[in-house]
């Protein structure tokens, strides 16, 4: 396989953007990512998107994409795994340009979720879940991540305060990232005495759904781009899967598909997880990012709240996460958070992060995951 | 790349299957492609289906079906691009083994409709065209198909009669195929007294649409495998896209995806159309299996119709097409009809389709069409 460069990124601001449609926000991330890699026409489009049909009434977002954005007649497909849809939309992309099928392709995670609110939109997300033994017996993501973080404190004995620090440490860089959804970084105390949405999971433990669209351009290594930054190299890329059905996991508190994914790219890399110097991770709700840190190999089971307590996981830390905010503060924009991670990490790696920047960034990981872990999607990306 | 061969096929009838369950007839698909590839395992899943958020409240489906068949923990993913996303999952699973990413791979194309009947069925259809410019002004395929049906007969003189052929066809060939939904063959003047649908397209011009799945295995070329038939080489795969709105196409008669698509392909395989011995097409509606044959080379525009009136689309006609029923006789099951192509397609190449065989096959070609044509995929498969 042919080593596969990210030459170009763009996004919008993840939000409520009731003046866009979703074809409106996929233009504006697939025009900057343009710009940003000074080209304006790719071989394929790669786009990963959960809702669409359901949300907007719009499914075969290939086609209707490829021609919003002026490029007619190409290649083109979308990626579905729940809200793991972008990565994995980065996964086929990179395979096409690795494989030799294609030069050059464009990724594009697109989510579109104001409009639809309430119970229906509720409705719609719980297609993430298993359909038959979670979603029609009244399961829903929070529901299902409330009972994963009291079984690990229960298991563990660990204490709510223990999960402050990835709230809090989300909002902080948030606050000076002009796309995330929120600003404001929280008072001490606050994430303690936040509104209970289904206890223990409280306000500050649940990312909030936002709009947006993010996309990057890949392109064979060699070949020669007017980019005005340097191309990062994709040095890994591994999908694993886990049941859908958390009942069905024989250690709940284990996410299996994260574990192997990881463990995929690490091979693939060549690498350990002390050489990963950031890790944007899927912290849809705090217990997910514990989860997550343990399921790689950056803590022991039932340590996983620890880097948060030493303050590890800062800008200075030394596993910053999150770094513009994560899920939880840039904000959960659905299919497209996977290609967010990824276009943060770039950020880092090129040193254009400005006042979230990292110092030395030599190796970043982005994890993208579906549900409450049913598919993963792990990428690693170095300076090339 | 490398070479990459289909070792398996597998697949359930078409039809009401109002005891199963989309992860039942997955499973049945998958067991009977194991069984006939002698394997149990593969390295990555890929999933075509393109309703079963709205139908079944179900997405993520790489990780459920993963899960479901026994293959807890491998790379999976779900492609969509309205009914062609079973033909862009063979793609995908094609570029995966042929880049080396992985050694062998499970394409299924999957669809449950029945459950979900009337109106609520006929809004999720409509998702795969544009939701903003035909859905939400009431647009439906079939009605836009009477326009592009109406709008051929007129520019080119064609008479209702000239479609007649290809209904018959279709039905004559799913008389034998015990994986069809109808069995019974039209009766002459059956087809000009047919109830209109939408003017001028009849009961027997609209595919229906059938529960189903339908599976190949896929190995890099040389694998060892211990199946009793022969390996079937993919000599080009290959996507295009137009418009999703009809309006917005400059010669609405004309399916330049399709057109596209099949270029490539024959470009890959280094081949003519006039090389290729069977032709399974999306015979959605007849006005589209007219134009597909005008797109792909096998007509000249204007004249789609002549190779039904002329007896060259039977069993023994100079290019057979629809030979196990189309979608029109063998039922269309949405993101599994792209598979059910293949699977035929591999029937005919193998000779192991009993009644139903052409006679010397030895290239033969399958294009799945999303919608009215806004995605086309092609593939051809030969003898290996």
């Amino acid at each position: 396989m042919r080593e596969v460069n990210i030459v170009g990124i763009g996004q919008t601001p993840v939000g409520e953007h009731w003046g866009h449609s979703l074809s409106d926000l996929a233009r504006e991330a697939v025009g900057a990512a343009f710009l940003d890699a000074g080209i304006s026409r790719v071989d394929a489009l790669f786009v990963g998107n959960m809702l669409a049909g359901e949300l907007s009434h719009q499914e075969h977002l290939g086609a209707l994409i490829s021609d919003q954005i002026g490029l007619r007649g190409i290649e083109a497909a979308r990626a579905e795994a729940s809200d793991a849809s972008g990565g994995l939309a980065l996964r086929q992309g990179y395979i096409a340009v690795a494989s030799g099928a294609v030069e050059t392709a464009l990724v594009l995670g697109v989510e579109k979720f104001t409009d639809v609110v309430g119970n229906a939109r509720l409705a719609a997300l719980v297609a993430g879940l298993d359909a038959e033994y979670e979603g029609t017996h009244g399961a829903t993501l929070t529901a299902l991540a409330a009972l994963l973080m009291r079984r690990y404190m229960h298991e563990y004995g660990v204490e709510l305060e223990a999960f402050a620090g990835f709230s809090e440490n989300a909002h902080a860089n948030a606050a000076s990232n002009p796309n995330a959804m929120f600003h404001n970084t929280l008072r001490p105390g606050a994430f303690a005495a936040a509104p209970a949405v289904a206890p223990p999971v409280s306000l500050f433990d649940a990312a909030p759904e936002g709009d947006g669209a993010a996309a990057v351009v890949l392109a064979a290594a060699g070949r020669a781009v007017e980019s005005a930054s340097p191309p990062l190299r994709i040095a890994a890329s591994a999908v694993a899967t886990d049941t859908l059905a958390v009942q069905d996991r024989p250690d709940p508190l284990f996410l299996a598909a994260a574990n192997l994914s990881a463990g995929r790219a690490y091979e693939q890399a060549g690498i350990a997880p002390s050489d990963v110097d950031v890790f944007e991770l899927h912290d849809s709700y705090t217990i997910m990012a514990v989860l997550a840190l343990e399921a790689c190999g950056f803590a022991r089971r039932g340590e996983g709240t620890r880097p948060a307590v030493e303050g590890e996981i800062g800008l200075a830390g030394q596993l910053p996460i999150a770094t513009f905010g994560g899920l939880k503060a840039r904000g959960h924009a659905g299919g497209a958070t996977g290609l967010y991670q990824v276009v943060e990490l770039a950020l880092q790696l090129r040193g254009e992060a400005g006042r979230n920047q990292v110092e030395d960034v030599r190796i970043g990981m982005a994890q993208n995951v579906g549900g409450l872990g049913g598919t993963a999607v792990t990428h690693i990306l170095e300076r090339a």
